[in-house]
């Protein structure tokens, strides 16, 4: 799953000196003073200065640094280490999309499927990775426009899923779905999700979707809970334009990541395009994604064997 | 859904001349009289050359014409044209593979998935699209090698889906699945499907995998009801050899497209490869994927709906 | 599935004159004025007296009849018709589930699975029935109520389903059940769904709930799209106390038939037993549930059969 | 779960003497002088009869005891102790099916699902049940006969499942469901397994059946991949005959338990009844089934939680 270096303009990757800045960002409200001094000690020790964002250093209350505002990091940062879970590496992903800044992500949360490091390896897995040892990872991310009488009233991004969901009224909510204009099912439904590979293990998963390995080039479309019982979950092409039209009298609700969320009025439609952006993933040597799978979603573990066994 | 025109070295299409010399397939055991002499007659009409596969033409028991062999077809033919169901363009598209001839399938089967034409429109379908009228679509093939004791046994292609699953005993099969010889998982089960996006709407949408968009590069791979409570399918790259290991001590057996069968012994495995050969496929204008999924397969098509209505 | 005629003290069925007084409810803002007519007129051909519930007459506007109350209705009535959808049925179950009159449903909606007379066989249909022949089908119902800090909030029944699920805030809801005061599980999901055998066709089904035949002694549980892969269905014997509890932070909401809803704080809990009150349907003579599935769910239809043929 | 004490003539059970004479069994080929040595010990120190099975004693190499056949054993035997897998206890459970002697189980095997004693617990859990405190667990059982031509065939039960799949044919079989000669529907699908709420959790599970509990009086009938993408399993009431018939040019088998096989030819079906016998398992005190379905199954368990925690 190893795909390429990354590409961006101000750090072309050499096997002597990858890495000048290194964006620091912690999960808000998390105990962050120990594990951020670990980093913060990595970093130093291979002779990099550590950026830390804002509040990220207010809540670990390290003296001797500076706070950063995203765009500074945007604009300085070599690469970007994140404290936190998955959802905190989904913001840090969705903030610094547009410059092109690899991540690193520390698992402090409940899964750490995407921030994969153990936070009490901190030192041994990051000193390698900061002198240039890592397994590349890109991941498409989704461009999104909610859409209302022909204006975009939201624009943003999603790394793991857009979803089209019930808004405060119970029930089941009514949408369309559209490929380039081509229809492709009405349906009646909890709601449902459009998922990128990185979202096909996250809330599609639970959803009865498959899982999309990161490399293959495809988005999954997957209702919940829908009305028709031949209702399947299909891969799309990621060159696609796909439209999402709320056509019932209910309302309803367009989350991107679980982190932005906008109320949909019947005749609102999410579009949604895989960005030209990727999100660039810095593993530890050996990372393999599989093995992920199987010790975070224990998959295709049998009951017999034991779950850590993966 | 269109990618390309069809690239091979004889028949380079025109839209004056996109065809000269027309094979023409039939199912085995069909009554074939009555539509192969509409097919002949649509051929003939547009001035171009039939030439009958020899069981077919027997079966049809049309005068005037020759029979030909599958290497004499593939040398000469610029499009076949294929009456039967599913099973027979699977067969059709296998004996052919290599020699890039693009196929039109009549329905005269049960599902009709992939045979896309009615067989009461043979006239008003065929003649457009023998004048150079129809829709591209290229479909991925597998390449297959049953090995045993480092030794290939068995060397086959599959345009739906390569399935390894018990043999005469009952009971489920234990086998591991490898990737680029990284091992993905080990899974008793019935079985286990590797489907090509084309097979993912066959055997692997019953074993609850989920529809992958022929444009999609990539695989799905879904066990048979596996022993595994946290399987999941998941679609692969197109890019990764896999290898399908049996290692309990009991039997199974290697199928592709359900056409071809090979016994397995413990130890023996099946091998995968996506092929340098594409099946290219010609549909009417305004041929729809998505449609058809709701026309064939009901595909999402809701209780109250009438199910005729996709 | 016939299991016995209604044993309720005040209609006695015999074979001359089951019925003398027959209830009459509509579905409220639907075109009732000619279906409701030709109801009339086929209670008033039986010889009997047709009770119009009052919002019905409202909007039937026939002249010549008095409109009841429910409770009214309760008191006399020895049968009531409804023209409805599923809803309309489910609504007047609940209202009238102490006083043990059985049902008969006329469908005016979309899906009509329990209402499973055609409204354009209003005559055919009912006179029969009104004359002593019909299937009697019972269905358990729940009785159910919110608890909050050891008392009672709320205290309603329902025939298809309780529902706890997200309210107003997206994400997961973290839930604990217990049976008989021995915890199931505790799960992450949208929701999640407590189902009698009625309501195991409805929502339930839709969350890969299975189908449960009527007369069978249990409820299913299912919980819509579960964090956990290992999540199974269970079906759970109907002489249980079930608790669903809140256990995180975020708020949620019961749902009784999605009819009546409750908000539910983190502590809050839905007590659900089956009631002692069960709800009788009469079918036309010749009623079959598995053909009902197969026509009206396509239940177990193959692509390749016409979906109406079942 | 717990039902009833047995209730068969020659062990009405006491609290000062439930059980005199202790049949043993063990799971043929298995290593089982440790073990048994231990269970006789146990047997003994409670001042009980063992009555080793014939074939386990020879295994076992134990000097000093006479080895039985199944009907001795079944004359005289008040309880039976099962060592082996979840296969070994199905296999004795048939065997002593008409004599009512409950039944132990010892996991020795990969699941131990329904040999719910650890082998490493076998005196701490033995002696208090031998002294009569245990919970009793009563399961139903299947009667099946295959017919042919309105013969049966051979006769048998099962207490998990019967299963008719496809025979040394690949490919689907086309079968056809009645329950008390009304068609349920016509399939085409690998094969299709009835179960009872024991082997809910045994093949039907994989096959996407829903758990049921053991004390509801239903059965679950699951195709595996079916054809038709609105299938659903199941849960029928027990009173039912249910005849499942092979309606294709295919063969099919017959398996009960997956021990017992039969070769199934177009026409024949395999007909089946909830047994009068029924199977009472005993456990320790404070066994719990959900805890079980946690423990073995991992049930529920979420990604985030370990999975022994269960």
């Amino acid at each position: 799953m190893t795909i390429a270096n990354p590409q961006s303009r101000n750090h072309a990757p050499s096997q002597r000196a990858p890495f000048r800045q290194v964006a620091i960002y912690g999960k808000p409200g998390a105990p962050l003073a120990e594990p951020m001094a670990a980093i913060a000690q990595a970093v130093q020790s291979c002779g990099l200065t550590a950026l830390f964002e804002a509040a990220t250093l207010r809540e670990a209350g390290l003296a001797g640094y500076t706070g950063h505002s995203h765009e500074a990091i945007g604009e300085q940062a070599d690469v970007a280490i994140v404290l936190g879970g998955d959802g905190t590496m989904l913001g840090v992903a969705r903030e610094l999309a547009s410059y092109n800044i690899p991540l690193i992500g520390i698992n402090h949360g409940r899964l750490g499927f995407i921030t994969d490091i153990a936070v009490d390896h901190i030192t041994q897995a990051l000193v390698p990775m900061l002198r240039g040892e890592y397994e590349t990872d890109q991941r498409a991310m989704l461009d999104a426009q909610v859409r209302r009488a022909d204006t975009t009233v939201l624009h943003t991004r999603a790394l793991n899923d857009v979803v089209v969901a019930r808004g405060v009224t119970g029930g089941m909510i009514e949408f369309t779905i559209r490929v380039d204009n081509i229809t492709l099912y009405n349906q009646r439904a909890d709601g449902v999700i459009l998922a990128t590979p990185t979202g096909s293990t996250a809330y599609a998963l639970s959803a009865h979707g498959p899982i999309v390995h990161p490399s293959v080039g495809g988005l999954v479309l997957v209702p919940v809970a829908p009305h028709s019982l031949t209702q399947r979950p299909i891969v799309l092409p990621n060159h696609l334009t796909v439209d999402i039209e709320i056509t019932d009298v209910r309302d309803g609700r367009a989350h991107f990541d679980m982190q932005t969320m906008s109320n949909l009025s019947p005749g609102d439609s999410v579009r949604v395009n895989v960005s030209k952006d990727v999100v660039t993933m810095l593993h530890p040597k050996g990372y393999n994604y599989y093995a992920t799978l199987r010790q975070k979603l224990h998959w295709s573990v049998m009951p017999t064997e034991p779950h850590n066994r993966a």
